[in-house]
């Protein structure tokens, strides 16, 4: 009997998430069982308790898998020209920083979102769930906060605003239309995009300048004529 | 054999929703099943299925019984003196209505709610469910529209709002809440109440005057001293 590695442990733990991927999109939630799972990849059901506690766990891991990549990507938030933001264009900012997580996702289908969604509230003692929903939400929130953060430097609002605060107003909003998005069958990705848009819009009337100012815009003017 | 009167009809609906919630709240959601409903008022299973499709529908008829009454409390909303509304007291008032209707909500143990929160997302055909969260969803943005109204027509905003949108951003700031209420142990009902104010006051802060008019000042003074 050969000792198991850890690169070993992460292989298997990888293996079991990429079957079971397959099979709750293939055969959804409920008819997907352990002893299916470790069929599929040619070990012991005891085994799979190694690393997962139930299926939920699994079910959670695997949803969660790709989410947590979105990290690290910078969408351009750093090289922005803040200077140069109106109440338009960053409404429009804050609505792309949120489909780009989105699109991921979107890549389950409705039905296995929503199941999803059910198990996530139903479970009460998964590690995993913690770790991961608080990985991709604080993911989310540092990029909402990094770019409320340039705009204050660069005076985009009108008056002091507790960021933080701010931060969890659009992830509210972000996060009551997903729900929408995931329980409604006739929304659509775009209906999703044009409501936060709006939303978001609304949040920072008041807040934010509506146009670019004279200066900013010939800033903005000299550059493209020096190109 | 007798017929059924209408009268007869709601009496044995009343009576079922009685026995379950009774049911529910001191075995669970769970352990509760339409054998026991039917046998707790001397009724056949059968009987209930008149009346009900599934244990689901039960559930969701007996939690929102007591939320339908809601829509005919005035909160004092429609004899207030809306020029005197500045950032903090409209904010207050928003908030204040939040916690009259979440009272109703609050009645009932918080693992009771859990399991009727994923039941509910569950659940795909009740018509009981789109009925009742409706009327109380509508009721709560027809209040929320009202108050809005109100502040419009008394030039409290700074600048003009598409009102609709409004009271969409403040429901959603209610829901987040109710949602977080529900999910965290430790959270309690003063903890919403807190945050809520400051989530509503972030989102009217640009858009509402922060302080009360000289004039307006003046007017409520002059009221307390004619008193």
């Amino acid at each position: 009997m050969g000792m198991i590695t850890e690169e070993e442990k992460i292989k298997t733990r990888k293996k079991i998430l990429e079957a079971s991927k397959k099979m709750f999109v293939e055969k959804g939630f409920e008819k997907t069982n352990l002893r299916n799972i470790a069929g599929e990849i040619g070990i012991g059901v005891s085994t799979i308790y190694g690393y997962f506690s139930s299926k939920q766990e699994i079910f959670i891991a695997t949803f969660f898998s790709d989410l947590k990549k979105m990290d690290d990507v910078d969408y351009g938030i750093r090289s922005m020209d803040y200077g140069s933001l109106n109440l338009d264009n960053l409404s429009e900012l804050l609505t792309f920083l949120f489909m780009f997580h989105f699109e991921e996702i979107n890549k389950l289908d409705k039905d296995i979102l929503k199941q999803f969604y059910c198990s996530f509230y139903l479970a009460e003692e998964i590690k995993e769930k913690e770790k991961t929903i608080a990985s991709w939400e604080e993911g989310l929130k540092k990029k909402i906060m990094e770019i409320l953060k340039n705009c204050e430097e660069n005076n985009v609002f009108l008056l002091p605003i507790n960021l933080g605060e701010a931060t969890e107003v659009i992830y509210i909003i972000y996060e009551s239309q997903i729900e929408d998005y995931i329980m409604k069958k006739s929304l659509t990705k775009e209906n999703s995009r044009i409501k936060i848009k709006r939303l978001i819009k609304l949040f920072l009337l008041g807040k934010v300048k509506v146009k670019t100012s004279y200066d900013e815009f010939m800033k903005m003017f000299n550059k493209l004529d020096s190109n």
